[in-house]
């Protein structure tokens, strides 16, 4: 089969390896849309742990079955399904309590995790276990279906935040990850949703997913938020971005004894303003994957709560993936989220 | 009145001033107990903004009420009494929204805030508002009445965590905040209690304070932790000291999906491992002064439910105050919780 093959920092190629088959409790399925993540693009740039090349990249995907392994039942060639990426234990203490999404012997379909790599869907085929398959109901497109896995993503970091009912939130970062939490902030009752970016093509799209008022962050964020909430500030962040300024920022736009939800991962490190958030006694939320938010999430796409299609700027064949890549990793492309389908 | 002024940095003075007059619904307390707080001595250092002199600090005390102001009912004089030292607005939206401890318009007593400067009880009389006074139960011994102030602040650090039945906790500092909060730990039922400090004193009194196990700092606090939980890490933290190790160091030794309580404000700044904490999906509450936890805890005093006394380790004239300031500032004393005691 022909797949996206990633051999090392900036070098991405596509070519021929060997196809996959089902072992016992798999399934084989052809891919029909994988979206490039922030994460596969921190990876293709070599800065990110969790992409150790060779690797096939892709976990936010959907496709159909064409192959089951031995002992699968309950599926059938042809099904239209996604998949939960996590493969998590099940067993450690942390799955016990609820946490799977931080399970420490977990792999994650097309990443490297401490417990190995496994090959992702940027490929003409991809093997899963049976047991994380979902089915795919028919008014969900295979584009739509690709993006559950950001969205699943962006809605457990919303329910972070606990009731948002006539609350002022803000987010930080207009990119998909972002974008979807303003969706899931204006599904869940947030009164006024301001949308940070410094671009803004990307400010331009928050409109569209909910955000009632957007300011680049070039100008003066702090000067808006007050002026929005009478100088109070806003009831809750959240992150998308996870950068020094964005993280400080934070604890500056919140209101005392406001909640910030932190999701992005832009820095590993950064020289927080700790007493200052002390004695706003905020509370931060860090969110990171899901549990339980892929089927809820595509549940939400089925009945049309959630339109994750619009936030697709750029549908390419997987065979443009080194050019897309390095257009995305150079921020030469305006495009917000990109799905590649099989040629 | 005598009373010790602080009129700069390592510049505090026993020295005599006007007696302090108490206008309409205001009540001239005769300070009979005063503890000298960690923060009392940042600003005796003068690092502290909240501390601008020329300044008569003092917000952890007990005394006999000497004079009423007009309009004062429901007192009299020699009423023995404690007092919330946060005289927020009650007006403002944190007020509204349930957080005083916040207030942006409050006076602290003893204490400069951006609304001014309140004199304290490290004097013989202080004045105060008559709504701030509660009555002392005639169990209540004036010293440990004065340290009802610092209970309070490990008593809403303790509620942030919730339920601690059967769980693990550590706890970074065991100065008095921290010492205390293994006290509000132990009553809410949390099963191990890990006490760390740099100070071998400090963790025997640790001992007495609830911690069922301590550790000095120095040691491998990371590989003492996961040994102790089967090397899933502690379920909750509190930080009583605040450093960029303490806050780095509760990141590491928290379960994943644990949560951490900053309470302490050793730093302005730290250099923080944000994405650590992100993947670990920890959350973080900052724990600031109190609301309703004066009260609470001096229902819990009264009961015995807490013993605050055994924390103190050194009582003195107030005159010695001085020479106390530069000992502990500089180290020389070894004292945990001081009481201070006109002559």
């Amino acid at each position: 089969m022909k797949a996206l093959v990633y051999l090392g920092p900036r070098d991405l190629k596509y070519m021929e390896v060997e196809t996959p088959e089902p072992k016992a409790d798999e399934v084989l399925i052809k891919v029909k849309a994988v979206s490039i993540c922030g994460s596969d693009l921190t990876g293709y740039k070599g800065e990110s742990a969790m992409r150790v090349p060779p690797l096939i990249m892709g976990h936010e995907f959907s496709g159909e079955i064409a192959k089951l392994g031995e002992n699968v039942k309950g599926l059938k060639v042809g099904d239209r399904v996604i998949v939960e990426t996590n493969l998590y234990c099940g067993y450690c203490a942390d799955c016990k309590a609820g946490f799977s999404n931080v399970c420490d012997n977990r792999k994650i379909i097309g990443t490297t995790m401490k417990a190995g790599s496994y090959n992702g869907a940027m490929a003409d085929f991809v093997v899963v276990p049976a047991e994380k398959i979902m089915l795919l109901p028919d008014n969900v497109s295979f584009n739509a279906a690709a993006l559950t896995e950001p969205l699943a993503i962006s809605l457990r970091a919303t329910k972070h935040a606990g009731d948002l009912k006539g609350k002022i939130v803000a987010v930080y970062g207009a990119g998909p990850i972002g974008l979807l939490t303003m969706q899931c902030a204006k599904f869940f009752g947030a009164e006024r949703i301001i949308a940070i970016d410094i671009m803004e093509d990307r400010l331009e799209m928050a409109k569209k997913c909910g955000a009632t008022e957007v300011i680049n962050s070039k100008d003066d964020v702090m000067g808006f938020t007050r002026k929005i909430t009478d100088g109070v500030g806003v009831d809750v962040v959240f992150d998308a971005v996870g950068a020094e300024e964005t993280v400080n920022g934070g604890v500056e736009i919140v209101r005392n004894g406001g909640k910030v939800v932190w999701i992005g991962l832009g820095a590993a490190k950064v020289n927080f303003d700790y007493k200052h958030a002390v004695c706003k006694e905020i509370t931060f939320y860090c969110s990171y994957m899901y549990t339980t938010e892929m089927r809820e999430g595509l549940e939400m796409i089925k009945t049309g709560k959630m339109n994750v299609e619009q936030i697709i700027t750029g549908i390419y064949p997987m065979s443009e993936g080194p050019r897309i890549f390095e257009e995305l990793a150079s921020r030469k492309s305006k495009d917000i989220k990109v799905i590649l389908y099989n040629d």
